[in-house]
């Protein structure tokens, strides 16, 4: 089983990323941190005549990885109780790959499976349930099946660490993904 | 009153432009569509030594006309369930302006009315509601008041126009702005 | 098309009841009041070898008049958030009709329309989403058809009259109903 | 610390008390299983002039040992998306007490800790969040203070202990409450 974290935080070592740490421990798998890419807003070109206009980016790259996933693990901060701009924006990316000419997106990516981790600190295990719903309507668009979500509270650089549910939750998944 | 609609869409015209004109329609109102604004995502700097870096872009422009308004309209289409990456990237960066020595973002915030307008295909009166509950959290965090959330359902151009009831609320909604 | 409206108030003339009325005004409709009725709470033998054992009060002829319908419309006061326990004891028992040998329910349920309206005082534009949400699993679940949902807000005898976007949808949609 | 847990459940040894159990083992607390009792819906009467008529059931019973504890963890099976109706018509009632000229509730009840703790069948960890935003309002009006919500993935008997994660972040809980 091919696993891709795909990391949506601005900063290595913060809190949603040593989440996942623990949930990927050992695990073999493949990471996108999209902050390392330059993916551009998208373009709705779904009602123009010509269709979506080709972009000078690196959301190509990005989207093959995940493409080729088996397992998908969204990991982001919780920005503003959502996804970071940077998560959203690839995302918002998927409406052109599903006009996509040169492969299916749709077909590729519907059995796939996808997990989300998520860490805050404004009492993120209420606030970020909007956001979990919002992952289960993606998923349920694409045909992913939604395998579970984590989330974490930590504000200062670590602190997810002192959240005992979470880790431990994150080494129940760890020992499953193993 | 001074009112600025905020529009996150990667065109005009599109149905939450449409939906949004019928609410604003002879009201005195500043417009800011942040696709003609180059604004970076954030990077996280809250707990760096030296704290955020200074970014060359449009934000500050675009931060300023929204700190004038008393009333913010945040008008969005729903992409992949949630608003646009280029709305939530504006936002994330407010935690940048909330670090920022220039002025007192929160402060100024405070108090300020927020209408929420959401336009999009696949049961969007459903599947919006978590980005309603999102945005409802964004404000509660920044003080400011909810004044409401409109729904308009359509996905090929023009659509949203045949949602009597989201167009009656709208008319509704003008005559209280007017 | 037969319309049948269930009320979960405990009185009449609240503001659900007021709301509801102006969708229903010179519509063609049978009505339910749950409080005329006695309803057991659902004592649950799904899991018991003699199943669900037969219960001694009005249930039967609610639920034959419920599968009667094409259109069902169910009123609401937002009572803690949620659906009154009177509704709620009500669809609880839906698991003994699931159950039932004498009639299909799901079979039966399935293809009807159904339509929400609540009322209620503590900012319910956004604290009866997640009653809104259970109501889309309830319909989905049986494979009803979610045809729409009405929020008005009012706490005091009949001020959700005055919620001027509540009562235009109402009036929208009893045009459609007609 | 004085600890109540409240059932809501139709039976014993469901899914939703074997959580619970795993929760509260060897912590010295008090159990109400609400189908012990003769509760019946509330009648709404905060607008009549003569207020809330006394009701001959065992509410009164209930409410007492609820405003006594310290700590209150509500115990549900995840029925039809929402708290059992028992459970609801619990709740419903407290509307009465907020009227009670015998104690003052909300000052009784203000600065109480609630957990809530779940259990059902049909993706419950996605299915149970409207519930979950409910108890949290339910909460934030009583000023309670809510520590956390459990849910538990489980249909047949027993099965809920085959779900790992739950079964954990019980043991974890169950640590901290001793």
């Amino acid at each position: 089983m091919k696993i891709l974290a795909i990391y949506g935080s601005s900063r290595k070592e913060g809190n949603s990323h040593l989440l996942a740490e623990k949930v990927l421990d050992g695990v073999n798998h493949d990471s996108v941190w999209l902050k390392d890419y330059q993916i551009m807003p998208i373009e709705d070109g779904r009602h123009e005549a010509e269709g979506f206009k080709p972009v000078e980016d690196d959301y190509d790259e990005v989207i093959e990885r995940f493409m080729e996933a088996d397992l998908v693990v969204f990991v982001t901060p919780l920005y503003w109780y959502g996804m970071s701009g940077l998560m959203k924006t690839f995302v918002d990316r998927w409406s052109q790959s599903l006009r996509e000419e040169r492969y299916s997106f749709k077909e590729l990516v519907k059995g796939k499976r996808g997990i989300v981790i998520i860490a805050g600190g404004d009492k993120p295990k209420l606030k970020a349930l909007p956001l979990v719903q919002q992952f289960s309507f993606i998923m349920e668009y694409m045909g992913m099946e939604f395998n579970g979500y984590l989330i974490g509270e930590g504000n200062k650089p670590g602190e997810v660490l002192n959240d005992a549910a979470a880790v431990n939750t994150a080494a129940e998944w760890n020992k499953r993904l193993k």
